[in-house]
């Protein structure tokens, strides 16, 4: 066996040395090599080599707001700034170069938000250690489903946890996990850490075992933007206009997936939960298809003041539910006002429920928050 | 339901005025919005706004070898590149702005190689009919395994072919398909097209159906780089060291496969592919094991001469095989002459096999077209 040992490492050395699988046209302009983040104790610093910049500042989403840009300052051809170590939390930044923003090439850690990429920043601690990998982890596929009402074949993420594929006469409850507008089907794995928090959860006890479902919220796109298909457009008179995606949600992925996976297939054992946008998919479909959910969690969304809101709630509490769960930034200025309406409503109609009201606020570090909140309250 | 439509439709204005699904630090430095690429009939135009930058080039893959970099001219605030319709395949690209490398921020398709991100352009053709979206897709997700051998948990990506989910009596064959140094399980998926690749070869009815497992082929990598975890280092007399990978591939990765998902558990229903370390992680499994894969395929990697690979090979003959494919690009200065010799070696011990010796070098673009060429003669 050792003749073949040195022949696999011998191939290994020999491929290594381009750096790459590929040979890759790209080496010049990428500079000095240097390393960045570099987590201290009490700060982080930011390296990016650039010698011929003329200004370079760190802009991060650690400075709450839209300011909060740092000049870096140049030491040979590398740019460096460093900050006060944030509250533990997940952040993105990126570097403006003489006017262009740009990712830290040296850090690997990417999320995606729509169609922008940034670079990822976790800080270790209370609040964000679920958000970090498990030490025991779940499934996370890409699940195609033909969606009659919409008239596409449309992508939905599926999480399933630890131990599914080992015990195969156990049946999961399911969370249906909706985004927001500019979002899709990969928006709470990559900005959310859906499975991270999900795994953290249930590696711990503190969540019951679930399959979670992220489906695309865009009743047009067929999936994320990453993968160039075309979007449908429905006119204004097309029936798949009227909640076509809502009616896509609970008529068609939902029996999908309890045909698909072992769920228990019961209101009982089934939650639905969604920010901003997806937050109106949440009420909406608890308006729509009283019953069916027992677990309802909008997020930064609430229900605006209309007419008939306390016949529609009335409706959710005829049919009866388990949670009803208001999750709202106090400093969000698109939700706050109708996250308090919602709880009003709720309340005048005598409907339990709990009200998440958090710092901060239309931000993922408050939809994160909430995701690791409702996941311990579910099915329980 | 009138009402709930008006409201659902509010939200989503309400939301969509913020671009994304969170208020962003980002918004300055990113300029004037522009298209790019644009694909034309017979050329593909870049552009990229940056007010204040003095030089901008275009470097793309495109161009054979290192160079090729072609100088944008500004108009206005925006530079722009045309070049001649490149021929039918995939391409990376960026820009290099006052020195600096990066990615197309018009561009949301992005290719990860390793450690870097970077801007994909698809130029429809034959040759690259089956790396776009297939009408009918499979199923990919990331799945965990335990591996004893190597002591830790790791990921590998699983795809499914269309229709696993709805024919729960079928029994599918497997390819086990091997990344190479640099790249990880994702990079069959990204850089390879692979579900694409496999979902039109299955939907023309070109390849039978059938599951591609993509483990890590890193021994001491517990997932891509992008998930933040430890790596594993083994000391020189760790017995892991010897072969470990090939050894978790062959007597862990397998059996947990034909575990998990409704394989053809046999021989003749088993192939292993893969592209430079990953070739030689497929002729050493199919030397270690011989009779447990019937189709065996080194890409861009061959076999060097040594004492015994006479030997071996005969080991192989013996337990017999119904494929033996031998890719290499007739420019690949890392494999052509090591595949010539296997080619020979094959030929000296009367072992019938296949030669796809290609134009080019040790590029994706031959191993996508040699991904293409097995998966028309796996299983037949």
């Amino acid at each position: 066996m050792k003749k073949i040992f040195l022949l696999t490492v011998g191939l290994m050395v020999l491929t290594a040395g381009v750096g790459a699988q590929e040979l890759n046209n790209f080496s010049f302009g990428r500079g000095q090599r240097v390393q960045s983040p570099v987590i201290g104790t009490d700060s982080v610093t930011f390296n990016f080599s650039a010698a011929n910049a003329t200004a370079v500042t760190l802009s991060g989403s650690w400075a709450e707001g839209r300011g909060g840009a740092v000049q870096m300052t140049k030491n040979g051809n590398v740019w460096t700034a460093k900050i006060p170590m944030p509250e533990p939390e997940i952040y993105t930044y990126s570097f403006i170069v003489d006017g262009i923003s740009l990712n830290d090439p040296q850090n690997v850690m990417v999320q995606r938000d729509g169609s922008r990429y940034l670079s990822m920043l976790l800080i270790d601690g209370e609040r964000s250690a679920n958000y970090k990998e498990a030490p025991q982890r779940g499934t996370v596929s890409h699940v195609w489903y033909d969606s009659g009402i919409l008239g596409i074949n449309r992508r939905m993420t599926v999480y399933l946890p630890y131990g599914y594929e080992d015990n195969p006469d156990k049946r999961y409850p399911v969370l249906y996990l909706l985004h927001g507008a500019g979002g899709d089907e990969e928006a709470w794995i990559s900005m959310g850490r859906a499975a991270q928090i999900m795994d953290n959860l249930i590696c711990k006890g503190e969540a019951v075992p679930m399959i979670v479902v992220i489906p695309n919220g865009n009743p047009g796109q067929q999936a994320a933007q990453t993968l160039g298909l075309p979007v449908k457009t429905f006119e204004r008179n097309d029936p798949a206009s009227a909640n076509g995606y809502v009616r896509s949600l609970v008529t068609e992925i939902v029996p999908y997936i309890d045909k698909h996976y072992r769920t228990d297939a019961k209101p009982a054992s089934r939650a639905i939960a969604g920010l901003s946008m997806g937050g109106g998919h949440t009420t909406t479909a608890a308006i729509m298809y009283p019953g069916t959910f027992d677990y309802i969690c909008p997020m930064s969304s609430g229900l605006r003041a209309y007419d008939d809101i306390d016949k529609d709630l009335q409706g959710i509490k005829k049919a009866g539910y388990k949670l009803f769960f208001v999750g709202c930034g106090t400093a969000d200025n698109l939700a706050y006002a109708s996250s308090q309406n919602l709880d009003a409503a709720l309340t005048r109609n005598g409907m339990e429920h709990i009200n998440c009201f958090t710092p901060g606020g239309h931000t993922w570090s408050n939809w994160r928050f909430y995701l690791n909140t409702i996941g311990k309250l579910l099915f329980k």
